[in-house]
């Protein structure tokens, strides 16, 4: 066929020299992003600009690349800065970028067929079924996120209590109930809606001070459910609370799951990557007794988003929750349709891209030990930044201080002027910490997720949050 | 801090240099993309070199690229070769490779908050929601793939169905029934067994000779279930059956989802983006009536996978059915948490890649109609291909042909013979056809997706097809 029908360049040389300044300013970027304001809002103006997202008759990619520079790459979410302690997002890296752009250019499906995709998301399934534990009959697969993990676990103990028919039949008449903790994340409700089950066949167990699921509590929550004549079937232990990164007591959890029978699966969405470090990997001991297992590549891994993970214990267990005779039924002897379980029979999605391949270059480029080291740095800074705020005037502790994050707020200041804090440090660019609730008050909470932040980052931060003190206690 | 203790480069212009030497590489094998084979399998020794995929020094970025260099990038799936006819996997671009080089540079999380990503994300939705004829009060969102947006469709179906008291209480007790076409995907049942509904409360409808629903038999469906006091909520429509490509008659599906007050879901996987061509574009009339409506860019739009969406009639409807209140509560008045409607109260993840910037960049640089051209020749091939098979002494049409997809047969030959021609010319590298069941017997599918397949592509298909029926029929 002629080339200049398709979508690929008439002009090969310019295409490739514009390609090569796109790359150029990308990285131009990236090394000027310490030197930035950690965000800025974007202007309406500029908003208006994007407006025609879909235009009929295209404007090519040299244009386009200059919309990107001024209208798009200047107002991002702020999690690639040093003083960006927002949430629980990965910075990102250069080798994740570059890990980018040829996943775009191989443009693999990796839903299943016999190709590399698939094999090497086979090998990471491996790979951290080592690092975690867990038996080689373990499989997993990538997810967009947590959410969907968590999800995936909810699945998994389901086809579990309920065996084949309930992929048939549905849930309705099983009385299923779940336990977590009420430190736990929000997902884990949404997982048992969208599943079928309803939010309230969850039972929230409240936690002790250190943010740990109470046992107790939970064996009363199992024996009361019993005695009502409903049906216990799942435990979700939480590796790295969202609130201020503690860990449940895992090994309990599962001497619980064994003595009742219930499916344990641990939402380690940032918290089970510790297993990278050697010093924090004490905190996840009794995870390689989990039946599944989710965590994020993206959060303290740095891998580009998205890249959750789903790690079953029983590779046939994960392959019954999902597999559909219809594709087990393609497949053939030799060719690109052979054998073999395929991701598609691992979860539900048929397209799906080749996140395999950031986390591979990102795990083999740097080693997970120095990946781990970046993990217990923040961990360190997160004490140093927790002693300032014990011995300053203007702060008090919201929380402890387990792993990465502080939760802290005003002596002397309500909800209002704790918000407002928080919004004028993130409006001036200084630093990008977030709020939550933490018994029934506002604080602040400053997440030290970032590969890039170090002790002065933190001491900077500090000063500026009491330099805004003044302005919103005055 | 110290640059070298993050993962940042310690040497950024030897990290320039090496990055420029990925991109001309990857440019260099897209270009080779037409002359190699189409697909070849990993050979053993390469899959075991890829056994240390998290060791715990790293390799560096050099070694690395080396090694995707020898171990990966030959191995794909074949889909970007002019005579990959498999499945319905897009081609990409390198436009969309650029794209992805900077989505992983910026490392946005569009989960929510106050950024560009989100914003785009909206701005995607809304020219969606103008090409599909949706109102200004539709909104969308982007999703991995068709699987997950029909999985979307029924949720919403089931909310609005049910009322907000499905999401607490579960579908338990609630006799629901759907309804898709036999020829519908087999995502669509997988879709009830994720919601709880379980795959037998959907009633596959059977088509005609044309592949379409039989209008007759679904009002029989219909009132059989509700005179059996089951509750019917959701049909289902396809723009594109995944054997044929046929289109339901979405007009007469719209008419009989408004008097039995069901809602109206449209699987528009492929099919959809022929709203790209005027030529195309009256196979979808009656769309603009969907409730909701999925479909894919990754497909036949050639944006890097994954890139599925979920386009919602009643934006309201689509945040009734995933906002949660914990969420909602945290936004702010200015800052980062500024409020409006996230991504993530319309769906269930909150970690999500920047789906949205390869897509703005594709849809922007080429524009839809020049998109919308390749489809419309893909089309046009296709004909002449049914032609050839229909002239021919060896094959014959297994299908009607009424968009991209040829499924065809061998005139004297069983199902593994024709199960054996398909992989011949998949392990020799010449052409990627594959295989699907029709009326019970095994046929073979040729779908022209790929912008770079022209006429000549498909006459060598074909002469190759009829050299290899000679062997394997002997």
């Amino acid at each position: 066929m002629s080339q200049t029908s398709s979508l690929d360049p008439e002009d090969w040389d310019a295409f490739r020299r514009l390609s090569h300044q796109a790359l150029d300013a990308a990285l131009d970027d990236l090394m000027r992003v310490p030197q930035g304001p950690v965000w800025r809002e974007t202007p309406p103006e500029v908003l208006a600009r994007l407006d025609d997202a879909a235009p009929e008759a295209g404007v090519g990619l040299e244009q386009v690349l200059g919309e990107f520079a001024r209208d798009i790459q200047p107002f991002g979410v702020g999690n690639r800065h040093p003083a960006f302690f927002g949430w629980a997002h990965g910075a990102g890296t250069p080798v994740g970028m570059i890990a980018e752009m040829l996943a775009g250019e191989l443009n693999l499906n990796c839903g299943g067929r016999n190709h590399i995709g698939v094999a090497l998301e086979r090998k990471i399934a491996a790979a951290m079924a080592g690092k975690f534990g867990f038996p080689a009959t373990a499989s997993g697969l990538f997810v967009t996120g947590a959410s969907q993990a968590n999800f995936h676990g909810v699945l998994l103990a389901r086809r579990a209590a309920l065996g084949p028919e309930v992929r048939v039949n549905g849930v309705a008449g099983a009385p299923l109930r779940a336990y977590a903790s009420i430190q736990a994340h929000a997902c884990v409700e949404q997982a048992m809606d969208l599943a079928g089950l309803g939010t309230q066949a969850l039972r929230p167990i409240p936690c002790d001070a250190e943010g740990r699921m109470r046992l107790d509590l939970l064996r009363d929550a199992i024996a009361a459910d019993r005695d009502a004549g409903a049906r216990p079937f799942l435990l979700v232990g939480t590796a790295g609370t969202v609130n201020f990164g503690a860990f449940d007591p895992l090994p309990d959890l599962a001497d619980i799951a064994a003595q009742e029978k219930l499916w344990l699966h641990v939402d380690g969405a940032f918290g089970a990557l510790t297993v990278f470090s050697e010093q924090l990997r004490p905190l996840i001991a009794g995870i390689e007794r989990a039946d599944s297992l989710a965590f994020d590549f993206h959060k303290w891994a740095h891998v580009p988003y998205d890249a959750g993970f789903i790690l079953a214990r029983d590779g046939a267990a994960q392959r019954a929750a999902f597999a559909a005779p219809a594709a087990y039924l393609s497949r053939t002897e030799t060719g690109l349709a052979k054998g073999e379980t395929w991701p598609c029979d691992l979860g539900p999605d048929l397209s799906r891209g080749f996140r395999a391949l950031k986390v591979w270059m990102t795990l083999r480029a740097y080693g997970v030990d120095r990946i781990g080291a970046c993990m217990a740095r923040n961990c360190a800074d997160a004490r140093a930044l927790a002693a300032l705020i014990d011995e300053s005037m203007e702060f008090e502790r919201a929380a402890p201080v387990p792993l990465n994050i502080v939760c802290f707020r005003l002596r002397d200041g309500d909800d209002a002027a704790n918000r407002a804090l928080v919004e004028r440090l993130q409006v001036a660019g200084l630093a990008a910490p977030s709020l939550t609730r933490l018994e029934g008050r506002t604080a602040i909470r400053c997440a030290l997720f970032n590969h890039r932040t170090g002790g002065e980052d933190v001491r900077a931060f500090f000063d500026a949050a009491r330099q805004q003190a003044k302005a919103v206690q005055k």
